[in-house]
Protein backbone atom coordinates (compact mmCIF):
# COMPACT_ATOMS: atom_id res chain seq x y z
CA UNK A 1 0.00 0.00 0.00
CA UNK A 2 3.25 2.24 1.09
CA UNK A 3 4.76 1.57 -2.55
CA UNK A 4 1.06 2.12 -4.44
CA UNK A 5 0.98 5.62 -2.59
CA UNK A 6 4.52 5.96 -3.38
CA UNK A 7 4.00 5.50 -7.11
CA UNK A 8 1.07 7.52 -7.62
CA UNK A 9 3.13 9.94 -5.99
CA UNK A 10 5.58 9.75 -8.37
CA UNK A 11 3.24 9.64 -11.21
CA UNK A 12 2.12 13.33 -10.11
CA UNK A 13 5.22 14.53 -9.59
CA UNK A 14 6.57 13.46 -12.84
CA UNK A 15 3.54 15.28 -14.89
CA UNK A 16 4.02 18.43 -13.14
CA UNK A 17 7.99 18.00 -13.65
CA UNK A 18 6.92 17.64 -17.16
CA UNK A 19 4.22 20.49 -17.49
CA UNK A 20 7.19 23.02 -15.97
CA UNK A 21 9.83 21.93 -18.58
CA UNK A 22 6.97 21.93 -21.49
CA UNK A 23 5.99 25.61 -20.05
CA UNK A 24 9.76 27.13 -20.21
CA UNK A 25 10.13 25.67 -23.56
CA UNK A 26 6.87 26.70 -24.77
CA UNK A 27 7.01 30.71 -23.28
CA UNK A 28 10.66 31.23 -24.61
CA UNK A 29 9.48 29.89 -28.71
CA UNK A 30 6.42 29.57 -30.55
CA UNK A 31 4.85 26.20 -29.56
CA UNK A 32 4.78 25.20 -33.24
CA UNK A 33 8.64 25.04 -32.77
CA UNK A 34 9.11 23.17 -29.62
CA UNK A 35 9.30 19.26 -30.35
CA UNK A 36 8.13 16.12 -28.01
CA UNK A 37 11.95 14.92 -28.42
CA UNK A 38 13.31 18.34 -27.13
CA UNK A 39 10.70 17.99 -23.89
CA UNK A 40 12.14 14.89 -23.34
CA UNK A 41 15.42 15.91 -23.65
CA UNK A 42 15.11 18.97 -21.35
CA UNK A 43 13.07 16.74 -18.44
CA UNK A 44 15.80 14.09 -19.05
CA UNK A 45 13.59 11.14 -19.77
CA UNK A 46 13.11 9.27 -23.27
CA UNK A 47 11.02 10.21 -25.40
CA UNK A 48 8.19 7.26 -24.98
CA UNK A 49 8.00 7.98 -21.48
CA UNK A 50 6.82 11.63 -22.20
CA UNK A 51 3.55 10.07 -24.00
CA UNK A 52 3.35 8.08 -20.86
CA UNK A 53 2.09 11.32 -19.06
CA UNK A 54 0.85 12.83 -21.58
CA UNK A 55 -1.00 11.51 -25.05
CA UNK A 56 0.61 14.30 -27.22
CA UNK A 57 1.78 17.30 -27.66
CA UNK A 58 -1.30 19.43 -27.14
CA UNK A 59 -2.46 17.62 -24.05
CA UNK A 60 0.96 18.82 -22.91
CA UNK A 61 0.72 22.35 -24.06
CA UNK A 62 -3.05 22.56 -22.89
CA UNK A 63 -1.76 21.36 -19.21
CA UNK A 64 1.28 23.71 -19.40
CA UNK A 65 -1.38 26.63 -20.72
CA UNK A 66 -3.50 26.07 -17.52
CA UNK A 67 -0.49 26.29 -15.10
CA UNK A 68 0.31 29.87 -16.91
CA UNK A 69 -3.35 30.92 -16.46
CA UNK A 70 -3.30 30.25 -12.91
CA UNK A 71 0.16 31.87 -12.28
CA UNK A 72 -1.30 34.35 -15.04
CA UNK A 73 -4.93 35.20 -12.54
CA UNK A 74 -3.36 34.79 -9.39
CA UNK A 75 -0.99 37.81 -10.07
CA UNK A 76 -4.74 39.93 -10.59
CA UNK A 77 -5.24 39.55 -7.09
CA UNK A 78 -4.73 43.12 -5.46
CA UNK A 79 -5.61 43.32 -1.76
CA UNK A 80 -8.62 46.47 -2.21
CA UNK A 81 -6.91 48.60 0.03
CA UNK A 82 -5.62 51.81 -0.78
CA UNK A 83 -6.18 54.18 -4.06
CA UNK A 84 -7.71 52.78 -7.00
CA UNK A 85 -5.12 53.77 -9.65
CA UNK A 86 -2.51 52.35 -7.59
CA UNK A 87 -3.59 48.95 -7.27
CA UNK A 88 -4.34 48.50 -10.81
CA UNK A 89 -0.66 49.90 -11.30
CA UNK A 90 0.15 47.35 -9.25
CA UNK A 91 -1.51 44.33 -11.06
CA UNK A 92 -0.42 46.01 -14.53
CA UNK A 93 3.40 45.93 -13.06
CA UNK A 94 2.77 41.74 -12.53
CA UNK A 95 0.54 41.45 -16.01
CA UNK A 96 4.03 42.55 -17.83
CA UNK A 97 6.09 40.63 -15.65
CA UNK A 98 4.24 37.36 -16.82
CA UNK A 99 4.24 38.71 -19.95
CA UNK A 100 7.82 39.24 -20.25
CA UNK A 101 8.71 35.71 -19.01
CA UNK A 102 5.96 34.00 -21.55
CA UNK A 103 6.96 36.80 -24.33
CA UNK A 104 6.71 34.32 -27.27
CA UNK A 105 4.89 31.69 -25.87
CA UNK A 106 1.99 34.52 -25.17
CA UNK A 107 2.33 36.01 -28.41
CA UNK A 108 2.00 32.51 -30.35
CA UNK A 109 -1.27 32.11 -27.52
CA UNK A 110 -2.65 35.25 -28.51
CA UNK A 111 -1.96 35.46 -31.76
CA UNK A 112 -3.48 32.10 -32.40
CA UNK A 113 -2.59 29.10 -34.93
CA UNK A 114 -2.47 25.77 -35.57
CA UNK A 115 -1.23 24.48 -32.27
CA UNK A 116 -2.80 26.69 -29.87
CA UNK A 117 -6.35 27.51 -31.33
CA UNK A 118 -7.78 24.15 -30.12
CA UNK A 119 -11.55 24.66 -27.60
CA UNK A 120 -9.22 24.04 -24.34
CA UNK A 121 -6.98 26.19 -25.06
CA UNK A 122 -9.39 29.08 -26.18
CA UNK A 123 -11.36 28.26 -22.78
CA UNK A 124 -8.55 28.93 -20.33
CA UNK A 125 -7.78 32.51 -22.38
CA UNK A 126 -11.50 32.95 -21.80
CA UNK A 127 -10.90 31.98 -18.15
CA UNK A 128 -8.35 34.75 -17.42
CA UNK A 129 -10.13 37.21 -19.38
CA UNK A 130 -12.76 36.81 -17.22
CA UNK A 131 -10.74 36.09 -13.58
CA UNK A 132 -9.27 39.64 -14.48
CA UNK A 133 -12.81 41.08 -15.66
CA UNK A 134 -14.06 39.75 -12.21
CA UNK A 135 -11.37 41.24 -10.30
CA UNK A 136 -11.75 44.70 -11.73
CA UNK A 137 -15.52 44.54 -10.86
CA UNK A 138 -14.47 43.59 -7.20
CA UNK A 139 -12.28 47.07 -6.97
CA UNK A 140 -14.67 48.95 -8.79
CA UNK A 141 -17.32 47.58 -5.94
CA UNK A 142 -19.49 46.80 -8.64
CA UNK A 143 -21.79 43.86 -8.35
CA UNK A 144 -24.24 43.99 -11.14
CA UNK A 145 -21.95 46.04 -13.97
CA UNK A 146 -24.42 47.65 -16.66
CA UNK A 147 -23.97 46.39 -20.37
CA UNK A 148 -21.79 49.66 -20.71
CA UNK A 149 -19.51 49.21 -17.46
CA UNK A 150 -19.21 45.57 -18.71
CA UNK A 151 -18.36 46.75 -22.37
CA UNK A 152 -15.47 49.30 -20.94
CA UNK A 153 -13.77 46.78 -19.01
CA UNK A 154 -14.51 43.71 -20.94
CA UNK A 155 -12.90 46.17 -24.23
CA UNK A 156 -10.29 47.47 -22.18
CA UNK A 157 -9.10 43.62 -21.43
CA UNK A 158 -8.64 43.33 -24.89
CA UNK A 159 -6.76 46.47 -25.41
CA UNK A 160 -4.70 45.43 -22.57
CA UNK A 161 -3.45 42.46 -24.55
CA UNK A 162 -2.83 43.96 -27.83
CA UNK A 163 -0.65 46.79 -25.90
CA UNK A 164 0.98 43.70 -24.36
CA UNK A 165 1.39 41.97 -27.68
CA UNK A 166 2.36 45.55 -29.59
CA UNK A 167 4.83 46.21 -26.73
CA UNK A 168 6.67 42.43 -27.41
CA UNK A 169 7.40 43.10 -30.98
CA UNK A 170 10.35 44.88 -30.46
CA UNK A 171 10.04 46.81 -27.01
CA UNK A 172 10.15 50.22 -28.50
CA UNK A 173 8.33 51.98 -25.52
CA UNK A 174 9.35 51.41 -21.86
CA UNK A 175 7.21 49.00 -19.94
CA UNK A 176 6.65 51.21 -17.58
CA UNK A 177 5.04 53.78 -19.42
CA UNK A 178 2.93 51.31 -20.75
CA UNK A 179 1.32 50.03 -17.13
CA UNK A 180 0.66 53.88 -16.23
CA UNK A 181 -1.09 54.03 -19.76
CA UNK A 182 -3.30 51.29 -19.64
CA UNK A 183 -4.31 52.45 -16.34
CA UNK A 184 -5.03 55.74 -17.81
CA UNK A 185 -6.71 54.26 -20.91
CA UNK A 186 -9.43 52.22 -18.33
CA UNK A 187 -10.20 55.37 -17.19
CA UNK A 188 -10.88 57.43 -20.46
CA UNK A 189 -12.57 54.33 -21.31
CA UNK A 190 -14.64 54.76 -18.97
CA UNK A 191 -15.33 58.91 -18.99
CA UNK A 192 -15.96 58.00 -22.68
CA UNK A 193 -19.02 56.47 -21.71
CA UNK A 194 -19.70 58.38 -18.89
CA UNK A 195 -19.99 61.54 -21.00
CA UNK A 196 -23.14 60.08 -22.60
CA UNK A 197 -24.24 58.10 -19.95
CA UNK A 198 -25.96 59.11 -16.30
CA UNK A 199 -25.48 55.62 -14.68
CA UNK A 200 -21.95 55.95 -16.12
CA UNK A 201 -21.28 59.56 -14.67
CA UNK A 202 -22.04 58.43 -11.63
CA UNK A 203 -19.72 55.38 -11.62
CA UNK A 204 -16.82 57.63 -12.77
CA UNK A 205 -17.63 60.40 -10.09
CA UNK A 206 -17.89 57.90 -7.18
CA UNK A 207 -14.78 56.24 -8.46
CA UNK A 208 -12.49 59.91 -8.48
CA UNK A 209 -14.26 60.96 -5.32
CA UNK A 210 -11.50 58.27 -2.99
CA UNK A 211 -8.38 59.11 -5.34
CA UNK A 212 -5.78 61.01 -4.24
CA UNK A 213 -5.34 64.68 -5.60
CA UNK A 214 -1.55 63.91 -6.17
CA UNK A 215 -2.64 60.32 -7.76
CA UNK A 216 -2.71 59.16 -11.33
CA UNK A 217 -5.94 59.96 -12.03
CA UNK A 218 -5.47 63.40 -11.03
CA UNK A 219 -2.19 63.91 -12.52
CA UNK A 220 -3.37 62.47 -16.02
CA UNK A 221 -7.03 64.97 -16.24
CA UNK A 222 -4.77 68.06 -15.13
CA UNK A 223 -1.89 66.76 -18.02
CA UNK A 224 -5.37 66.84 -20.38
CA UNK A 225 -6.73 69.95 -19.63
CA UNK A 226 -3.60 71.43 -19.35
CA UNK A 227 -3.03 69.87 -23.50
CA UNK A 228 -6.55 71.29 -24.32
CA UNK A 229 -6.07 74.76 -23.50
CA UNK B 1 -10.36 27.27 -78.48
CA UNK B 2 -13.41 29.50 -78.38
CA UNK B 3 -15.36 26.32 -75.78
CA UNK B 4 -12.05 26.23 -73.94
CA UNK B 5 -12.47 30.09 -72.99
CA UNK B 6 -16.23 29.62 -71.96
CA UNK B 7 -15.33 26.27 -70.06
CA UNK B 8 -12.63 28.22 -67.69
CA UNK B 9 -15.38 30.81 -67.46
CA UNK B 10 -17.83 28.51 -66.26
CA UNK B 11 -15.59 27.17 -63.77
CA UNK B 12 -14.41 30.92 -62.03
CA UNK B 13 -18.07 31.22 -62.29
CA UNK B 14 -19.17 27.92 -60.04
CA UNK B 15 -16.20 28.78 -57.66
CA UNK B 16 -17.75 32.62 -56.98
CA UNK B 17 -21.15 31.42 -56.42
CA UNK B 18 -19.94 28.71 -54.31
CA UNK B 19 -18.09 31.05 -52.15
CA UNK B 20 -20.84 33.18 -52.02
CA UNK B 21 -22.94 30.66 -50.77
CA UNK B 22 -20.48 29.45 -48.25
CA UNK B 23 -20.00 33.14 -47.03
CA UNK B 24 -24.14 33.40 -46.68
CA UNK B 25 -23.86 30.06 -44.38
CA UNK B 26 -20.68 30.91 -42.78
CA UNK B 27 -21.79 34.36 -41.83
CA UNK B 28 -25.20 32.78 -40.08
CA UNK B 29 -23.99 30.26 -38.01
CA UNK B 30 -20.72 29.34 -36.47
CA UNK B 31 -18.45 27.94 -39.69
CA UNK B 32 -18.24 24.59 -37.38
CA UNK B 33 -21.66 23.63 -37.49
CA UNK B 34 -22.05 24.22 -41.55
CA UNK B 35 -21.01 20.98 -43.42
CA UNK B 36 -20.44 20.52 -46.91
CA UNK B 37 -23.69 19.10 -47.71
CA UNK B 38 -25.27 21.96 -46.31
CA UNK B 39 -22.98 23.97 -48.84
CA UNK B 40 -23.78 21.68 -51.76
CA UNK B 41 -27.69 22.15 -51.09
CA UNK B 42 -28.05 25.17 -50.97
CA UNK B 43 -25.62 25.66 -54.48
CA UNK B 44 -27.83 23.16 -55.86
CA UNK B 45 -24.94 21.19 -56.85
CA UNK B 46 -24.15 17.43 -55.53
CA UNK B 47 -21.57 17.09 -52.66
CA UNK B 48 -19.09 15.82 -55.05
CA UNK B 49 -19.00 18.39 -57.15
CA UNK B 50 -18.17 20.60 -54.12
CA UNK B 51 -14.57 18.83 -53.87
CA UNK B 52 -14.05 19.09 -57.17
CA UNK B 53 -14.26 22.83 -56.72
CA UNK B 54 -12.67 22.92 -53.23
CA UNK B 55 -10.66 20.12 -51.67
CA UNK B 56 -12.22 20.46 -48.48
CA UNK B 57 -14.26 22.71 -46.21
CA UNK B 58 -11.24 24.81 -45.50
CA UNK B 59 -10.27 25.70 -48.59
CA UNK B 60 -14.05 26.99 -48.96
CA UNK B 61 -13.77 28.96 -45.87
CA UNK B 62 -10.86 30.25 -46.82
CA UNK B 63 -11.91 31.77 -50.06
CA UNK B 64 -14.90 32.99 -48.54
CA UNK B 65 -13.24 34.63 -45.45
CA UNK B 66 -11.18 36.37 -48.32
CA UNK B 67 -14.31 37.77 -50.14
CA UNK B 68 -15.58 38.38 -46.66
CA UNK B 69 -11.67 40.42 -45.88
CA UNK B 70 -12.15 42.33 -49.11
CA UNK B 71 -15.62 43.61 -49.03
CA UNK B 72 -14.66 44.83 -45.40
CA UNK B 73 -11.25 45.90 -46.19
CA UNK B 74 -13.03 47.95 -49.04
CA UNK B 75 -15.34 49.95 -46.92
CA UNK B 76 -13.00 51.41 -44.71
CA UNK B 77 -11.58 53.60 -47.20
CA UNK B 78 -13.24 56.99 -47.25
CA UNK B 79 -12.22 60.36 -48.95
CA UNK B 80 -10.06 62.60 -47.27
CA UNK B 81 -12.47 65.24 -46.88
CA UNK B 82 -14.02 67.08 -44.13
CA UNK B 83 -13.79 66.81 -40.30
CA UNK B 84 -11.61 63.84 -39.50
CA UNK B 85 -14.31 62.94 -36.83
CA UNK B 86 -17.03 62.83 -39.51
CA UNK B 87 -15.09 60.49 -41.86
CA UNK B 88 -14.20 58.08 -39.03
CA UNK B 89 -17.85 57.90 -37.85
CA UNK B 90 -19.16 56.97 -41.35
CA UNK B 91 -16.51 54.32 -41.38
CA UNK B 92 -17.75 53.00 -38.16
CA UNK B 93 -21.31 52.66 -39.08
CA UNK B 94 -20.14 50.08 -42.57
CA UNK B 95 -17.74 48.28 -40.10
CA UNK B 96 -20.96 47.90 -37.92
CA UNK B 97 -22.84 47.27 -40.92
CA UNK B 98 -20.37 44.75 -41.76
CA UNK B 99 -20.28 43.15 -38.50
CA UNK B 100 -24.13 43.05 -38.49
CA UNK B 101 -24.44 41.14 -41.92
CA UNK B 102 -21.82 38.45 -40.50
CA UNK B 103 -22.51 38.32 -37.16
CA UNK B 104 -22.14 34.64 -36.08
CA UNK B 105 -19.62 34.18 -38.22
CA UNK B 106 -17.52 37.33 -37.35
CA UNK B 107 -17.71 36.24 -33.80
CA UNK B 108 -16.58 32.81 -34.71
CA UNK B 109 -13.37 34.06 -36.63
CA UNK B 110 -12.44 36.30 -34.06
CA UNK B 111 -12.75 33.68 -30.85
CA UNK B 112 -10.93 31.64 -32.66
CA UNK B 113 -11.48 27.67 -32.52
CA UNK B 114 -10.46 24.49 -34.75
CA UNK B 115 -11.91 25.22 -38.02
CA UNK B 116 -11.27 28.75 -37.96
CA UNK B 117 -7.28 29.04 -36.42
CA UNK B 118 -5.45 28.16 -39.35
CA UNK B 119 -2.54 30.29 -40.23
CA UNK B 120 -4.33 31.36 -43.94
CA UNK B 121 -7.30 32.54 -42.06
CA UNK B 122 -4.80 34.68 -39.47
CA UNK B 123 -3.22 35.95 -41.94
CA UNK B 124 -6.68 37.08 -43.87
CA UNK B 125 -7.03 39.29 -40.41
CA UNK B 126 -4.30 40.52 -40.22
CA UNK B 127 -4.39 41.83 -43.63
CA UNK B 128 -7.72 43.76 -42.67
CA UNK B 129 -6.05 45.41 -39.41
CA UNK B 130 -3.34 46.56 -41.76
CA UNK B 131 -6.02 47.51 -44.25
CA UNK B 132 -7.78 49.27 -41.30
CA UNK B 133 -4.38 51.04 -39.73
CA UNK B 134 -3.24 52.04 -43.63
CA UNK B 135 -6.51 54.14 -43.94
CA UNK B 136 -6.43 55.57 -40.16
CA UNK B 137 -2.81 56.62 -40.69
CA UNK B 138 -3.41 58.05 -44.36
CA UNK B 139 -6.83 60.10 -42.56
CA UNK B 140 -4.00 61.35 -40.11
CA UNK B 141 -2.01 62.32 -42.50
CA UNK B 142 1.53 60.38 -41.06
CA UNK B 143 3.36 58.49 -42.86
CA UNK B 144 6.44 57.66 -40.45
CA UNK B 145 4.00 56.66 -37.17
CA UNK B 146 6.12 57.10 -33.80
CA UNK B 147 5.76 54.05 -31.71
CA UNK B 148 3.51 55.50 -29.45
CA UNK B 149 1.02 56.21 -32.19
CA UNK B 150 1.00 52.89 -34.07
CA UNK B 151 -0.01 51.25 -30.25
CA UNK B 152 -2.54 54.00 -30.20
CA UNK B 153 -4.27 52.89 -33.01
CA UNK B 154 -3.16 49.07 -33.67
CA UNK B 155 -4.49 48.79 -29.64
CA UNK B 156 -7.54 50.81 -30.47
CA UNK B 157 -8.38 48.31 -33.45
CA UNK B 158 -8.32 45.51 -31.61
CA UNK B 159 -10.77 47.48 -29.22
CA UNK B 160 -13.03 47.99 -31.88
CA UNK B 161 -13.25 44.62 -32.87
CA UNK B 162 -13.86 43.25 -29.23
CA UNK B 163 -16.34 45.81 -28.91
CA UNK B 164 -17.91 44.48 -32.06
CA UNK B 165 -18.15 41.07 -30.46
CA UNK B 166 -19.87 42.28 -27.30
CA UNK B 167 -22.18 44.40 -29.01
CA UNK B 168 -23.00 41.16 -31.14
CA UNK B 169 -23.65 39.08 -27.80
CA UNK B 170 -26.76 40.34 -26.56
CA UNK B 171 -27.00 43.68 -28.60
CA UNK B 172 -27.52 45.62 -25.18
CA UNK B 173 -26.16 48.87 -26.12
CA UNK B 174 -27.28 50.50 -29.64
CA UNK B 175 -24.67 50.31 -32.21
CA UNK B 176 -25.04 54.23 -33.53
CA UNK B 177 -23.65 54.95 -29.75
CA UNK B 178 -20.74 52.23 -30.22
CA UNK B 179 -20.21 53.85 -33.17
CA UNK B 180 -19.53 57.02 -32.18
CA UNK B 181 -17.89 55.69 -28.76
CA UNK B 182 -15.04 54.33 -30.58
CA UNK B 183 -14.33 57.56 -32.86
CA UNK B 184 -14.28 59.06 -29.51
CA UNK B 185 -12.40 56.43 -27.70
CA UNK B 186 -9.44 56.69 -30.68
CA UNK B 187 -9.42 60.39 -29.61
CA UNK B 188 -9.13 59.37 -25.68
CA UNK B 189 -6.11 56.86 -26.35
CA UNK B 190 -4.10 58.81 -28.29
CA UNK B 191 -5.02 62.01 -25.69
CA UNK B 192 -4.10 59.78 -23.26
CA UNK B 193 -0.51 59.31 -25.07
CA UNK B 194 -0.30 62.83 -25.80
CA UNK B 195 -0.55 63.72 -21.84
CA UNK B 196 2.24 62.16 -21.53
CA UNK B 197 4.47 62.83 -24.62
CA UNK B 198 5.12 65.90 -26.45
CA UNK B 199 5.51 64.33 -30.19
CA UNK B 200 1.67 62.99 -29.32
CA UNK B 201 0.52 65.97 -28.21
CA UNK B 202 1.60 67.80 -30.85
CA UNK B 203 -0.01 65.36 -33.20
CA UNK B 204 -3.12 65.68 -31.13
CA UNK B 205 -3.07 69.47 -31.58
CA UNK B 206 -3.08 69.22 -35.18
CA UNK B 207 -5.89 66.72 -35.39
CA UNK B 208 -8.06 68.65 -33.43
CA UNK B 209 -7.31 72.13 -34.88
CA UNK B 210 -9.13 70.98 -38.27
CA UNK B 211 -12.17 69.72 -36.22
CA UNK B 212 -15.28 71.85 -36.12
CA UNK B 213 -16.13 73.65 -32.76
CA UNK B 214 -19.83 71.75 -32.97
CA UNK B 215 -18.07 68.63 -33.69
CA UNK B 216 -17.76 64.66 -32.13
CA UNK B 217 -14.32 65.63 -30.73
CA UNK B 218 -15.71 68.92 -29.53
CA UNK B 219 -18.84 68.07 -28.08
CA UNK B 220 -16.58 65.26 -26.25
CA UNK B 221 -14.50 67.29 -24.32
CA UNK B 222 -17.23 69.73 -23.82
CA UNK B 223 -18.82 67.06 -21.52
CA UNK B 224 -15.64 65.78 -19.95
CA UNK B 225 -14.92 69.32 -18.38
CA UNK B 226 -18.32 69.22 -17.55
CA UNK B 227 -18.14 65.91 -15.87
CA UNK B 228 -14.43 66.85 -14.57
CA UNK B 229 -15.98 70.12 -12.46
Amino acid sequence: MTTGVRRRMGVEERRQQLIGVALELFSRRSPDEVSIDEIASAAGISRPLVYHYFPGKLSLYEAALKRASEDLAARFVEPPEGPLAGRLLRVMARFFDFVDEHGPGFAALMRGGPAVGSSATNALVDSVRQAAYDQILAHLKVTEPPARLELAVRSWISLAESTALIWLDGRRIPRTELEAQLVHDLAALIAVSAAYDDEMGALLRRILKDEPADGPFADLVGRLITLAS
